[in-house]
């Protein structure tokens, strides 16, 4: 990988200075893992992003406000309730799961930060929330299957834990960046349900840690769609130990370039994981639109094609109706003219300035169509921009999960 | 109904100066009426509004051109084929329809306007659409059975017929308005798959009519929302005839208002019928928003929840997943505060400033979802701006049916 990335096993634990554990606690179901905690050896500089939109629920809040400090030692997340739309009770409750994790750490309660996932409009079953997060905090390890059990604590309807790592050599150190995810239904850019855990034993600042995790958002989680819609708790948090011993990161640079190229593989390959795993998806499908007049063109046209239920149906359809893709773009609003525009599934061009594929073309485009993982490429053939965002095709699945997953 | 509107039966021959026919000329399918043509008895002052996709279909680029002198006097019409993507061959192609169609009507070519739906990216088998021209306008007819026919002609994946009229009394003479649409997939905002073909018999100037449309469009063709998609071929076209025999409106005033009204409620009535007959859909549903900050806030929120394949799935399985509709408000971009939000399924609260429904809440809930009409109202209590989008939900359906039609 390009600037020496190397990506290696591992998740949250994989960087040095982190523990982690996931015990079931039946905050919705019984004998499932669904409380996470993730502790580091010392105060860390953190930095998080949050969902955009404008219903956030109570812990997002409450983190929003306590990340400011830029300095976090623990994250207790749990699953199987949201607490969003819940008002002031539900800002408390997430506000004393913080003070309560502090205590029982003995840490100060400024120092935690809380993510929760799951059913919105429902209170917290603080009781069971908080014995969990007692038996987390006796189960901390700093091993992979810790690390593991704290992903799967954290999943909905996930089919599968979602962990990347990535290493990189900073003035002669090696740094370790990696982190875990969930996601799948709901995914939107915009942190959709979606929750982001990365640590990194990095030396950086506050400052350049929030800055290179804008960076690193930007093309990985931002660029991931599954439904279109988004939600009130999505939040990604990166906490840094500083422990890997290189000169701390307090500047723009080459170091910094180094540290955020490893991050942003860690995002893409969460993000990647996400979209694959999107609800009922049978396919994972990266679309990317190039030839576009702007950089905005080139995002906007992607998103509305990644987004499109008729360009997602027909992936699950297995049909290369190259029609809706580029009549897709042709609404996003990015400029486009059909007479030359091109569309490719995978290498094989399905329809190219005016011309269609015949029937021996489409004997290929089958083919393309066929595995589980689709490119669908558009050139505009107007510019020099291009964009690239990870979506799936919407599966009869899709409506089974989302019509009898109950409030 | 207010203004002294009043709904009749009838379609495009409703009002008078106007014949129809529907035949079927194998455009794409064997035995099924597929040309349509509407004919008026005199040239008629016209207006019409089209898709805003940069992906123009071939008839919607033709007829932009031609519509612009305000007079019109027939419109050919086929399902089965888009003639979009088809490049500069598409092009001249629909200008030769329309030559040829005005060749056999025997009028200037200049006062034919011509309109496709159906598969992208086929050229049009212009000897099929030439024939079937022909038959049509030997079948043309007055006749209800004849408007009836031609909206049969334009159907695609439509399950019925859609028609709608309203008469009024414009100075002392009974003005009336007359219409049919098809579309009922790839449906949204701006005049996506969407055909609408309104007559009427009031005397007007084109540009009075123009300015009736447009008012008369934002509040019903374009509040329809099924699955976001927006085509590339819509249109809706508006002749009148003049000879209702009402002096000519030509200013704004009391008979502009009046027949914008009727205008109003063919369109509205026409729209309701699209959202009822979305692909796959089992419920029609109008999705309010009021005490909005702005009408733009009202509108764009209604549109994110008409909009969301998470509230239109949990509409189908009949599940008051009211944090899915809040959720979209807020994502939306509208001004949205949970804590003075309300959610209603009919006339029962689901969520109500912070509180949620109870177990026997929900039994009324689970009423209000069981039938096949649904009204989803939002009340932001943050200004006096509301907005309806008429919508469905999101069926198993919808996926089997655009997984399954063919390129």
């Amino acid at each position: 990988m390009k600037g020496g990335i190397r990506l290696v096993e591992g998740g949250v634990c994989a960087a040095k200075g982190f523990r982690a554990a996931g015990v079931p606690a039946r905050i919705k179901y019984e004998g499932r893992r669904d409380v996470a905690l993730i502790v580091a050896d010392a105060p860390c500089a953190a930095a998080a992003v949050f969902t955009t939109n404008a219903v956030a629920a109570a812990p997002v809040v409450y983190d929003r406000a306590a990340v400011k400090g830029g300095r976090i030692q623990a994250i207790l997340a749990n699953s199987g309730c949201a607490n969003a739309c819940t008002g002031e009770a539900g800002r408390r409750d997430a506000e004393r799961s913080a003070i309560e994790t502090a205590r029982t750490l003995g840490i100060d309660p400024g120092l935690v930060l809380v993510a929760s996932t799951g059913v919105i409009g429902h209170r917290l079953p603080m009781d069971r929330l908080l014995d969990g997060m007692r038996c987390a905090a006796a189960a901390l390890a700093a091993s992979p299957e810790a690390a593991l059990d704290a992903n799967r604590a954290v999943m909905t309807t996930d089919t599968k834990p979602k962990q990347a790592a990535a290493q990189v050599r900073i003035g002669g150190r090696t740094v370790t960046v990696g982190g875990m995810c969930k996601g799948s239904g709901m995914i939107e850019p915009n942190m959709a349900t979606m929750l982001g855990f990365i640590t990194t034993d990095a030396a950086i600042s506050p400052t350049m840690l929030r800055r290179a995790l804008r960076r690193a958002i930007a093309v990985s989680f931002n660029h991931v769609v599954v439904d279109g819609d988004e939600s009130t708790n999505d939040s990604v948090f990166l906490l840094a130990s500083g422990v890997a011993g290189n000169a701390r990161i307090s500047a723009p640079g080459r170091d910094m370039d180094l540290f955020t190229e490893a991050l942003t593989a860690v995002g893409v390959a969460l993000a990647k994981q996400m979209a694959a795993d999107g609800e009922g998806a049978t396919k994972f499908v990266s679309v990317t639109v190039k030839g576009a007049r702007t950089p905005r063109d080139a995002e906007r046209a992607a998103r509305a094609i990644a987004k499109s239920p008729l360009a997602k149906t027909s992936w699950f359809g297995k049909d290369p109706n190259w029609g809706r893709v580029l009549a897709a773009a042709g609404y996003s609003g990015a400029a486009v003219d059909d007479r030359r525009a091109e569309v490719f599934y995978g290498r094989t061009w399905a329809y190219r300035k005016g011309r269609v594929a015949d029937a021996a073309q489409l004997e290929w485009l089958a083919r393309e169509l066929e595995g589980p993982e689709l490119s669908v490429t558009v050139d505009l053939h107007l510019g020099e921009h291009s964009a690239t965002i990870y979506t799936c095709d919407l599966s009869l699945d899709y409506v089974h999960i989302n019509a009898d997953y109950t409030t």
